[in-house]
């Protein structure tokens, strides 16, 4: 481990090392061991590089192979002056909703930079395009080939506290995850936030499985109803909760702003319409020829992992049921050993395939990079996690008597090697606990054996790698001074060449072991009620252990922004869906007396399961409709604080430029109220108008003159009105000019309609 | 009709009285007929209340039981103070996204007010609440019973030229839907907008329709999977169409900005988390326990028109196949009989429940209320117009044979009625025309008849309305002078009157069709591939024949705004589901050589139809999830012209407060690139502050002193290292004073993990 020392361990100097990073931003390690001439060449041009970007740089001796090139920001006021510009544009994309103060100072100090913060920044320096600002250093590609790797220096002082609190608590709260935040960026936060709260909400379905293990046993309908429901409510839960936390942690949107890849070969260059920059095209439908692939990708996927599994599948079939000859107890672990060999290989070489395909799909921004290599990883995951269940749920409990025949092919192979009397066959019987014991194995063992790979032993094998390695360098002192650096510097830079050893951090690989989990619990968790109490007390030794990894055992990850869990929700949604549909017709096949078909398929109700499938299906999309519905109804608190700034931010602006009454109803004109007209004056001045040639509507907004004369106009119709409906006299108040009855013959506008 | 004159019409009066509305706001009918003293009174406080909102009034006698005033803004300045107003609060919620200059006469220079955002503004200073700055007039409720209708007049110059031009053309192109925005504001121009885009889509069908139908015949597979993918991406494409017509009319998001519903009752205020203004609550679960009523309101439903249904099919049934007896060719029209008589009835009854139990649900804004009112009608809609092809396709056809033993009930009864020789039967056939013969039926017959309804029959009534009134108005005249309008405004007043008997338009009807007539489509039409040419016909005809309700028929309508269609978006997208089920289930039953069971339900191969139908909707999911994929590719222009302004907006913002180069990017300062500094000089200093005690920190920046230092020493480093990865010699060159090895012993800081 090496790197990762106890708060409380003696040595003063020893303890130094580890509380100061010597103010260092980002190592760069760079790789001396090809051609001298060059590797100095290079070096040159990235000492340049770093300069010209505002870094210094000191160089110190790696390991024997590198140089350690260590970067800080040369002036504080350039970084601020950076972080200040990129927060401007945050606001120009919208992602913060409130407008900067020109008062830097002011700024800085309501919003204090972050370390995060500061080593994206410098990360971005180090590595954005030259025309973009940066230095345009790409590791391990390009002209930058021999820069191995840039990583920022772990902060031990943080990540002791940080195991040491974590281990002695059982739940965290937000002001921890703001802690990995401010350290490892929301990328990390999200991952932990994720998982936190996936293990708060399995506390539900751990309690409740396990009282339907003790009452109702296995295959329980109520079970999968209820499991179906909590993944919805989990799912649409989360959906809310992530734009939470996203403005909480003021990321919200920050997925608009797309780091280019560095990869990325356009075709031709147009403005952009909204920015009016130029923007880096390349033909979609080029690229939909690419991403057509993915079918032939699928389908290969399918058929070399189905095969391996079905083949492994027969084999341990015949070995454990039907075969009964010599080395019995030993050969039954032949499927196991083919499929731990070969499953790896296999994964290893269409993950290889998966990559170069999104590499060929060529796209411009790495979130679009990556969610198009997360949707393809899925469906490799995804047969190798869960092809087992499937085949013993969908093809061995229902046909398994007709496999008989087939498995005779093993009998045939097996008496070719062996002398033929010695192979002896038993008669073959469904296992009808297989199903379950799988699931046990997949929901205990599985996990147990994660753990220990994930965690004890790389813990071993640094130990042991340490002794083999004091060892050899005792053995190449007595050769030649190994490494002569200052004495003071000694222990930082054995520090950091233990941390330059370390491997980088991907977050997708956790996120792909609880999506996978999270599939098992959905799919097939109605087969062994108490996985979810299983999967909970893994989560909570996984957070640690994660925690562990992070701080322990990988090189300190780049603090990236995100504001979600990115292309995993997707993934999680669908097999929110695919549980509906897999579990109601794990429970429809299994549940009842005999418990299953029992290998015979004219056992099976064919329509009974189509219904239920159909039915599970509809029910899980009104469920949910309803939720979403439900959640709908509650503001979230995130949300509103945006909307409440924004508004608050337009009120200013409104204040600002109009004066704070400009929201103030105007006050309406008091029309001419008060005035006293005498009628005689009133028709005066309408026939003046009408005979002076006033124009009709003129004449017409005169007859009452103010709101009195309305209401005496008004009123006296009213009087005049006949009880029935009609009139009873003439206006004569109104107008005693009226000499032409022209109403009388009633005659009005004959009307046609328009042609 | 009355109110809409050819424009070549002779008698410069008449064209005079239709040509100008006398700068007339709005009409306010007031109801006179009741008690006088009550009248009086409440007219008196209208007139006030108009008043002190800054309205002017003038009155003149209506019909018979009631009285006319005419409402005008007072001040045209009031009027634009007010409009200013409102477009600053546009910008305050998010609708604009462009804030508004100080100088208001540039303002409306920029962007002139439009005759809709005139008449709409002034509704609302009669309606308003009195606290929110309005007269707080709610015609037929509470305070204001009497007042009848408030309504603006007609434009009729503008009306006939708009019939004109739309009868003479064949396709509406924007500015139509621009104009048809500016008089009648967004609300309406959205219905236009929305058939013309259907109409326009219909094309496709229309033509592909018509190909399958000479080709293929009916019940076609490929016929039913063009249509599905039709609905789909028609209606994905809308959703894009709709947010683009409401960023190019300037009403996006404008849902946000809710009126309160007048009836609205609420039990306790808080203020507003995001405006601070205080906002009236109604507990959300006391509303919950209202809207669980709609689950026996849904059940109610399918019960009583259901029976209405089987009841009359049953009989339909029983006298066109089996019955044989005395008036058989009357009695066949005794279900249409019934059917046409209950129906309506029916329907009525459960619409009006459905208003009382919308009513009681108390919601607080119009939109929400209007969408909940149209969730139920769409159950009712859905039963009274889907049924009967339901019980052809999945009743009678698969299971008529089994239905004979009830249809002797009929038997039962006729004996008993008639006399027991006079009733012959013949035996039951399955009819296997039926279910086309209904669906040309609803394609063609009830179209025609549909726009007869709405179209001629008003046409003629009225004409006759008009001879009828003519005569009675020449009776009345001989009797008493009816009415005494003066001379010149006597034509102008008869119009007015007019108009305020006409119905007031409501746009939820006219969508209600359209979406109704969409379920055909998307359910039914695989039963006769000619449904969407007829519909095509139909709805050429339906968008003219809509302008013309509204132009000559109905009142003009409020110019509300709104930025979707609303709750109908949700039936579409739920009837373009549905289709994927029900078209796949009919096509799979009759397709084929025997063309359906015929009446026998062992023929039904129940797991194929299952099969299918499960396939079929995830077929439609698939093609949903890519259209949408595909749509999502191809940026909006209303969203992108939206963010374009937002983005202007915030860069200008950003020029103005900070200046223009606030966003180039600044000058890295030169870090100590060109000092010479001698080797020893360095030394020194690193010495000097080591012993002087300057912090490690320090000192590790000291030992390279500018980018050439650097450069120098990571030289050396390099030529020094071993080709094998190891040192070759000590690092003299670089600081010569290290006097322990200390590096010998090659001891690190011994690992600990934390605990």
């Amino acid at each position: 481990m090496g790197t990762l020392e106890a708060p409380s361990a003696p040595g003063g100097a020893d303890c130094a090392a580890l509380k100061t990073n010597m103010n260092v931003d980002y190592v760069i390690q760079y790789d001396i061991s090809s051609d001298k001439a060059e590797a100095e060449a290079g070096f040159i041009q990235l000492i340049e590089a770093l300069t010209k970007v505002g870094l210094a740089s000191e160089v110190r001796q790696g390991d024997g192979s590198s140089v350690l090139v260590f970067v800080k920001v040369a002036s504080n006021q350039y970084l601020t002056s950076q972080i200040y510009r990129e927060r401007l544009q945050d606001w120009l994309y919208g992602v913060r909703t409130s407008a900067l103060e020109k008062d830097v100072a002011k700024v800085f100090e309501n919003e204090p930079v972050t370390e995060a913060e500061r080593l994206r920044l410098v990360y971005l320096l180090i590595t954005k395009p030259k025309n973009d600002g940066g230095a345009g250093i790409t590791p391990k590609s390009g002209q930058w080939e021999m820069v191995t790797s840039i990583f920022p220096l772990h902060d031990h002082t943080f990540n002791s506290a940080w195991i040491k609190t974590w281990s002695t608590k059982y739940f965290l709260d937000e002001e921890d995850l703001d802690r990995i935040r401010d350290k490892f960026g929301e990328s990390v936060a999200f991952y932990f936030a994720f998982l936190q709260s996936y293990f708060a909400f399995q506390v539900f379905p751990a309690a409740f499985g396990f009282a339907v293990w003790l009452i109702l046993g296995r295959y329980s309908w109520l079970y999968a109803f209820v499991n179906s429901l909590w993944s919805v409510v989990f799912f649409e839960w989360w959906k809310k909760k992530e734009v939470d936390l996203a403005v909480q942690w003021g990321v919200h949107n920050v997925s608009r702003i797309q780091h280019p890849r560095a990869k990325y070969q356009w075709d031709y260059e147009t403005p952009d319409p909204v920015t009016g920059e130029l923007v880096k095209h390349y033909p979609p439908m080029k690229r939909l020829k690419t991403q057509l692939l993915q079918i032939p990708f699928a389908i290969a996927c399918v058929l070399v992992l189905g095969a391996l599994y079905i083949f492994c599948f027969g084999i341990e079939i015949f070995l454990t049921q039907v075969y009964d000859g010599p080395f019995k107890s030993y050969l039954t672990f032949t499927p196991t050993i083919i499929m731990s060999s070969l499953l790896p290989v296999l994964s290893t070489i269409l993950t290889k395939v998966a990559e170069i395909l999104t590499e060929r799909e060529n796209y411009q921004t790495n979130d679009a990079h990556l969610s198009a290599f997360v949707s393809k990883i899925f469906v490799i995951n995804f047969i190798t996690s869960y092809s087992p269940l499937f085949l013993s749920a969908f093809v061995y409990m229902p046909f398994g008597n007709l496999m008989t025949p087939y498995l005779h092919i093993f009998t045939t192979a097996a008496r070719r090697f062996c002398s033929e009397k010695s192979v002896t066959t038993q008669e073959f019987h469904i296992n009808p606990d297989r199903l379950k014991g799988q699931m046990v194995y997949f929901a205990v063992t599985a996990q147990v054996v994660n753990i220990a790979v994930e965690f004890v032993v790389p813990y071993v094998k640094r130990i042991a790698f340490k002794k083999v390695e004091r060892v050899q360098a005792r053995l190449a002192s007595q050769d030649d001074d190994l490494i002569k650096d200052v004495p003071e510097e000694h222990k930082f830079l054995q520090r950091v060449r233990d941390e330059a050893k370390l491997e980088v951090y991907d977050v997708a690989v956790d996120y792909r072991e609880m999506v996978v989990q999270f599939g098992y619990l959905s799919l097939f968790s109605s087969i062994w009620p108490l996985t979810p109490l299983s999967f909970l007390i893994n989560n909570w030794i996984e957070l640690r252990s994660d925690a562990m990894k992070i701080a322990m055992s990988s090189q300190r990850p780049i603090p990236w922004r995100s504001d979600s869990i990115g292309p995993w929700l997707d993934s999680l949604g669908f097999l929110s869906w695919a549980g509906s549909l897999v579990s109601s017709a794990i429970v429809f096949l299994f549940s009842g007396e005999d418990e299953g078909p029992g290998g015979d398929p004219s056992k099976v109700n064919v329509v009974g399961l189509l219904v239920t499938v159909l039915c599970a299906e509809h029910l899980y999309l009104a469920l949910q409709f309803a939720v979403r519905y439900a959640l709908r109804q509650i503001d979230s608190p995130g949300l509103q604080k945006e909307r409440k700034q924004r508004f608050a931010m337009r009120k200013h602006h409104i204040e600002e430029t109009l004066g704070p009454d400009a929201m103030e109803a105007a006050v309406p004109p008091t029309s001419r109220t008060g005035e006293k007209i005498t009628l005689v004056a009133l028709e005066e001045e309408a026939r003046r108008l009408s005979t002076t040639g006033g124009t009709p509507e003129q004449t017409f907004w005169l007859r009452q003159q103010g709101m009195e004369e309305t209401i005496h106009i008004g009123r006296k119709l009213i009087s005049q009105a006949k009880p029935h409906g009609n009139w009873e006299s003439t206006m004569q108040a109104t107008i005693e000019t009226v000499e032409e009855a022209d109403s009388r013959d009633g005659s009005r506008a004959t009307s046609e309609p328009a042609a």
